[in-house]
């Protein structure tokens, strides 16, 4: 935009060279791949602007929030709990990175064979290109599968400021005990961070204002149901990507807004596809902006996603936390509750996610599943036969997909994805 | 031997021609790699009667056992307290296997990209050549790594007899915690399979037995010291393989006669190389029976294995269990604070284990380091730069090697050994 932010971006420590080839690539990649999209309704005016601001205003309002303030915590998690860092007045945004950036760089401090979104996450530090990381007062990480496990222990000589959280395997007793014991623990520290105390009333508000931006994703989810669907699968996980790090008030407002004119498509029957488009739903391992490369060959295949079974998607998003507790302690007790039930590949068994992707392929009518997962992603890999057997029995196909962020492969994914929609739409 | 094992193989489940298959691979791969050696001490004579009558009269004994009541417990993890089963009068033993088999119905349950061990594991169930397996009355999984947690999961669909014990990834307090409730949950277990309490005497004679085991192989340990070396890496490395699945009353004796004649050689000067051999120290990932691939190809290129850094190894059998303790529960704490020091990488941080690694290379006094890993293991890749940046600033030079089971890159590893080993003998 007319801003120049480059004052701001040198002073956070950002390398404005680097960041200046990120912002042009970035910038291109979004054009081609959202702008192109037919009969895009119009509220996704607000995703193009928050994208086209994604390291301009955003940034500028927490930098402003800062010199008032209001601290930043940086998480590459959904089970971080931003009621409890909105209950001590901080800001939460989400650090998970979508592409690779100074692979060489990283390669010094980690695997080669090393899953794309870890390598990413020492990839935007050490190319100095994250405005959102560099605005952080404080990192959280989190031990949930071997490799980001591993890699906190790195990144900690050279992200000073790290919180890292720990997790449990097993969701019986002593799991939930850790969960608790950890959230107790983040609560501490975000305390310590903020000098704010966390109150009944301070987390009562915070717990509102987070179950209300989940509730307007599943009101848009809902919508997704319709055929043909009001809203592409690319702009629904841009959704749940903004969900990370804008503002949640105005999240909020501007998504109910935007499912305000999608109901009115589905009353319509205006859609982005046409009626009885093959319907996928995706399945697997996050998606983090700019990682929209499986999307993208799907919708430009002919086909329309209608659900994301992911932790930017229905898997983060999903189960509200109750709002009663006299204590701070009893609701603590709530957003445990909540947490736990995120049925992450990490945990063992782990039997609810099952479940609901069948419920999912149920709900959202697909006809075909794909089962995303990044190289080196073990848990997930391991669990795609179990979903495989699930849909099995449903009758619905699925497509084993496994990448990472390079382009290399587009063209044998393009050939295998349009086979596959070419089968399920026959 | 003389003996005609089928009937009991065929007994316990055994696909006999399979297991004939694998018995012929495994002894000419015996004969090969172990016979040929050198100056080899008089007492490795047991190493080879055992190796001999692995899949025989060891067996033969389990299955005589198992007559008379005697229950046996398999298990895959240095983690699982041997005190508690023998304290239920039960005989343990290890399962880990360190071969490729039936490649391709274990691809039908787990992912390609997956570590060697794991998919060994399931090979050597679905092939149906495994009379340990077979002849376990009780199974024990663990949540160490992704790859194990998610695979029991699947492994349970084929054998029906499996406890999964929970792993702390951190050591603190719910930690330990939790170790120590798995154990009970465990100790339970046992008692129900067998129908025997633990009791503070049946407990304390078993942490006898177990100490008497792992101080006969610390005192061969600290007799690779001298130099020259009076026994080969890969016979220690078999020493340390049968520790898992001998009877330890009968190894601890032959392996303190063995340290006997040891004794003698270091006295006499007389090695298994010349004195002044380039020393390695082997630091990473568990090497199961029949894996010596890298110590044979170490060992036939003019250096000599000193040391073990591994599960199978010093990481798995240094430091005992304190025998006091007034009740079961002190005494189970013990256990707790004995197996919470193991330095598996699976642990985040994992201090202890750089400062073993250091360690371990003054006092074997070598030359370098071979850091080996499994494909696909993640824990220890992450590990390996820093155990890289510590052999540094010690000046000892490191070779890091990644591979599997399959002989496809023996050309390639054998001339990056020989050149590594040309380096630090010069």
């Amino acid at each position: 935009m007319a801003m120049d932010y480059r004052p701001m971006w040198r002073d956070l420590g950002l390398n404005l060279d680097n960041h200046d080839a990120l912002l042009s690539v970035l910038g291109k990649l979004y054009g081609d791949t959202f702008l192109t999209q037919p009969n895009r309704p119009a509220g996704t005016a607000y995703l193009d602007f928050v994208m086209s601001e994604v390291h301009g205003l955003r940034i500028q309002e927490l930098v402003e929030g800062k010199k008032r303030g209001r601290k930043v915590v940086g998480t590459y998690c959904t089970f971080v709990p931003e009621e409890l860092v909105l209950a001590v007045d901080a800001v939460m945004v989400g650090l998970c990175a979508g592409a690779d950036f100074a692979t060489e760089a990283v390669e010094r401090y980690l695997p080669r064979n090393l899953c794309a979104l870890i390598k990413s996450t020492f990839g935007f530090k050490l190319g100095g290109v994250c405005p959102y990381l560099e605005s952080s007062d404080l990192v959280v990480g989190e031990n949930t599968c071997d490799g980001k496990k591993k890699a906190w222990e790195v990144f900690r000589g050279i992200v000073p400021n790290l919180h890292v959280m720990d997790l449990p395997q097993m969701k019986h007793g002593e799991g939930r005990a850790l969960l608790k014991a950890e959230y107790l623990r983040f609560m501490e520290t975000l305390e310590r961070l903020t000098g704010n105390r966390v109150t009944v009333e301070s987390l009562a508000k915070a717990i509102d204002v987070v179950n209300a931006k989940r509730q307007a994703v599943h009101r848009l989810s809902a919508l997704r149901a319709a055929d043909p669907a009001p809203i592409s699968g690319l702009d629904s996980l841009l959704v749940n990507q903004i969900f990370f790090y804008e503002d949640p008030v105005r999240f909020t407002a501007q998504i109910n807004a935007l499912c305000e004119e999608l109901e009115a498509r589905v009353r319509t029957g205006a859609g982005v596809a046409g009626k009885g488009a093959p319907r996928i739903l995706v399945s697997g391992c996050p998606m983090a902006v700019p990682n929209w490369k499986i999307p993208a060959l799907v919708e430009t295949s002919g086909a329309v996603i209608v659900a994301e079974e992911s932790c930017v998607g229905e898997r983060g998003t999903r189960n509200l936390v109750p709002r009663t507790g006299a204590t701070v302690e009893e609701m603590v007790d709530h957003l445990v509750d909540r947490y736990l039930r995120i049925d992450c590949a990490i945990y063992t068994p782990n039997p609810d996610r099952l479940a609901h992707v069948k419920e999912m392929a149920r709900a959202y009518r697909v006809d075909g599943v794909l089962l995303y997962g990044l190289q080196f992603c073990t848990p997930y890999a391991v669990e795609a036969l179990g979903i495989e057997q699930v849909l099995e029995g449903e009758g619905i196909p699925a497509l084993r997909i496994e990448t990472d962020y390079s382009q290399e492969d587009v063209g044998q994914l393009k050939t295998r994805i349009q086979a596959f929609i070419e089968r399920i739409g026959s």
